[in-house]
């Protein structure tokens, strides 16, 4: 799975204060809660679990409190959930005067299989940056020490590099202060029967609720930023669920109010120091702009943010005209590429055509809303593109629709064109039904990001047991591996895969992923 | 040289308020002083260097602010002086957004041979925690960085672990503060025209600057603490240099105020977090109690210190009284420990002996300013003691003093008895030409404090030649290699010996080894 990273140092970008002052006028209040580590454990083998590693419980929070550690001691707090926040803890000293100060290391783990890696062994294409460790001098004890910074974790590993011979460490009251832009309780869950699905559906709630941050973030361990089209998915998951508009409504006026003077809008924001858009740009993510403002309107009436970013969804329209040829036919390049899943092993030009095709529908909404004239325009428009869709990429014989120049059949693109609705509903049944009898089992498809658009589209399209079977296997999957919330890759296929060479970058709480949250409410 | 750790939990320590007081109101104004990086530097091979290794200079500060540093990029920042004091550097970043942290280790060396070494190599029994290096993790650029910790240093090395691949760090205006219980240009130095005894004298000046901090510590980098025996040598080349008398005071403030239940002053006390006296004890060191007080009185004439004091000091002797014999032997034992030198390659036995008479001796002076009647007893032991060192442990066929069961001869005994006066002026000189003739060169002595010792014994019998020709040779050695700051250990014949298995936790600026600054003026 390659991944350019895209440089683009020559853009300028708008700043248009006017709407940065409504996205400041939604900002949330963060919620804190105190969080007490919960036990002492170890790392055990267990075939059952990530990377064959589960957390054995060992010991209490009092046996914490009576260890003491000097050079090389070691201990693992479970939290016993996952966390986004702060740590602290007690730290004292026993024996003659410190006559050194305490150095030790600190690790904080979202899964325990991160543990079982070194920084020292990763050499990835990812920021080691992003690896969550300190190392710490402190010259007095005690102290009621409490890291500045904010992690995302589980478990935290401390490891005394050294007291000295004459004294030992003693580390007592762990706490996290745990952050969201909500509250937990505030949701009511649908009625689910069945055990897995229920836990399903919690392990989602707990991946969004610890993504909603200052904004919606991607992945609160390693890419705490705002991307547009993960925020197209946290937004359905969110309005299911915790129905916090006036967030997304401050991620689309950031998203609007930052765009390039070519009017381009960023495929993600970051929101940490000032508002600051990425100089990265996706086809579909700018499209899905569009998207995620009439999916806003569908669920809550708002004339003004229409008024505000229906213009700069317009543009974003106006924009991919020269993408699209007089016959219909969608081709983007590699500036401008179609994300669609982080796999590159299938081709992904025909779910370029069938978004396209999506994100048309919800502009001619917002148009109708808008009262815009160019509606019948943009009618014309999505004909011309379904037909070229119908006619020039389905594959009568074999019943499927066609991806490239080599003809590839793969479902991302029978996906994409059964939520684009390019065949009526009874052909939209049948080509799901062949999709799974033909191309099922899934494979070479790397995120639940994708995984989610593959169960949509076997909802969408009646066929609501193979998604249930196929949420269990993927999402349920990742239950019973031990995920506590959702991860940013999986492939059923090969568990212990990582995309960037060690897990100890993985991001195991990830936004896209939470979408079962949405998918068991709308359709079960 | 082997080393035991004192573990002493039982005891009890007085803690008085009136002398803590009095402690505290000498407290000294620490001066600071902003001193800005000089040169980009790398290391090189120098055979004439300490491990062979020098800082070459290849760049400028305006070069380190064009480079632009991302994984694994180094730099290494020479402030061109020793310095005791905290760090500060303006971080910026150049390229795309900021899509990580930046992350980086920072480490500190005084001299260039410890950036050789890393700390993963090191596995002594001191503690690892000494170790100068932080690693830092900085979510939001740019910063002025300021570390909270205070180091001892001249180079800085900055490793970034990394950026990621769409940005760079960017480093400039390095600076230091630079701090010192007192100012640097207060002193006038004698009239040296040898040029190497002008860079000896210079030297040894920074070495007692950088010490010269909230007490007279031991080593800036590691020890950072008030040791006893230490403090009688700083206060006598403070008293020929800077004259800060307070700070002298308030150092035997402290060691008179937390005494042991039993009277015992201990080795060491630490003062970054209270006043904390370490339960280590040494029989040489407490009897330095004595002369360092009357050290002080003879230079500066205090009788409120006296009053204080005096009961202190009588009682170090009054404690010892049991390992003095009827016929006025001395013999310790490993519970109160002769210290003398580093290395245990010599017996220590005698010693002990002359160091009694030695402190004994101001012990009368100041029974003589405090009117005390115990004058007269004092004065009865004075010749015990020396009649038992000239009859029993002087060999007169030989013409040394002799120590231990095995009638070991050693430079030490030799020294230790000159210094005690327990023969005439005439003898004196003859038992230190002889010593220079039959022992010399010194081999197996660890430590600039002993070769002060060895060196103010052959000023003391008048052996000037001799005396200036071991200080060049010794101190002067060390100039060559490279210090900045005398070292804590060094042993002519095996440079690159580090007591504790790595030069990474060795103190490069420490007190015990300025006193050429006392020697050069009071002889020469």
């Amino acid at each position: 799975m390659a991944f350019k990273f895209q440089i683009n140092k020559q853009l300028r970008f708008n700043h248009r204060a006017d709407l940065l002052k409504k996205a400041d006028a939604n900002r949330p209040l963060i919620h804190h809660q105190t969080v007490n580590g919960q036990a002492l454990v170890k790392l055990t083998k267990d075939s059952t679990k990530l990377e064959k590693i589960s957390a054995k419980k060992v010991g209490t929070m009092d046996d914490l409190a009576n260890k003491k550690l000097t050079r090389d001691g070691k201990v693992i707090i479970d939290f016993g959930q996952h966390i986004v926040g702060q740590f602290k803890i007690h730290i004292a000293h026993t024996g003659s005067p410190m006559d050194s100060p305490l150095a030790f290391k600190i690790r904080f783990a979202e899964m325990p299989n991160e543990l079982a890696h070194q920084a020292s062994e990763y050499d990835g294409w990812l920021s080691k940056a992003w690896i969550q460790e300190e190392t710490l001098h402190l010259d007095q004890l005690p102290v009621d020490l409490e890291l500045p910074r904010r992690y995302s974790f589980r478990y935290v590993e401390i490891d005394v590099i050294d007291s000295s011979p004459k004294w030992q460490a003693v580390f007592s009251n762990p706490q996290a202060i745990a952050q969201s832009a909500v509250d937990r309780p505030t949701v009511s869950a649908p009625q689910l029967k069945d055990p897995l699905l229920k836990q399903i559906y919690q392990v989602g709630i707990n991946t969004l609720h610890d993504c909603m941050q200052d904004v919606f973030e991607d992945g609160p361990k390693r890419d705490r930023r705002l991307w547009l089209g993960d925020l197209r998915l946290q937004a359905l998951a969110n309005y299911a669920t915790f129905n916090n508009t006036k967030l997304v409504k401050r991620c689309l006026y950031l998203f609007g109010a930052m765009t390039t003077d070519d009017g381009r809008i960023s495929a993600n924001v970051f929101t940490n120091q000032g508002y600051v858009p990425d100089d990265t740009f996706m086809y579909d993510y700018s499209l899905f702009f569009i998207s995620t403002l009439d999916d806003l309107l569908q669920h809550e009436d708002d004339p003004e943010i229409l008024h505000d970013l229906y213009p700069i969804a317009k543009k974003q329209w106006s924009y991919i005209q020269s993408y699209i040829g007089k016959d219909g036919q969608v081709e983007t390049d590699e500036n401008y590429p179609v994300f669609v899943d982080w796999s590159n092993e299938f081709d992904k030009t025909s779910c370029g055509q069938a978004i396209t095709i999506y994100a048309l529908r919800q502009l001619i909404d917002l148009a109708d809303r808008a009262s815009d004239p160019d509606i019948a325009t943009y009618r014309q428009q999505l004909q011309q593109l379904i037909n070229y869709a119908r006619t020039q990429l389905f594959d009568a014989d074999k019943g499927f629709f066609i991806s490239g120049v080599k003809k590839e059949i793969n479902i991302a693109t029978q996906v994409w064109m059964v939520l684009a609705h390019v065949l009526d509903d009874e052909a939209n049944r049948q080509l799901m039904q062949q999709t799974v009898d033909q191309l099922f089992p899934v494979k070479g498809i790397a995120t639940p990001y994708m995984y989610h658009h593959v169960t949509q589209a076997l909802f969408e399209a009646g066929l609501n047991d193979e998604a249930i079977k196929l949420m269990k296997s993927y999402w349920g999957k990742m239950c019973q591996l031990g995920a506590d919330t959702y991860w940013e890759a999986f492939e059923p296929e090969k568990p212990d895969f990582s995309p960037y060479g060690s897990p100890i970058v993985n991001s195991y709480c990830h936004a896209w992923s939470c979408t079962p949250v949405y998918l068991l409410k709308k359709y079960c």
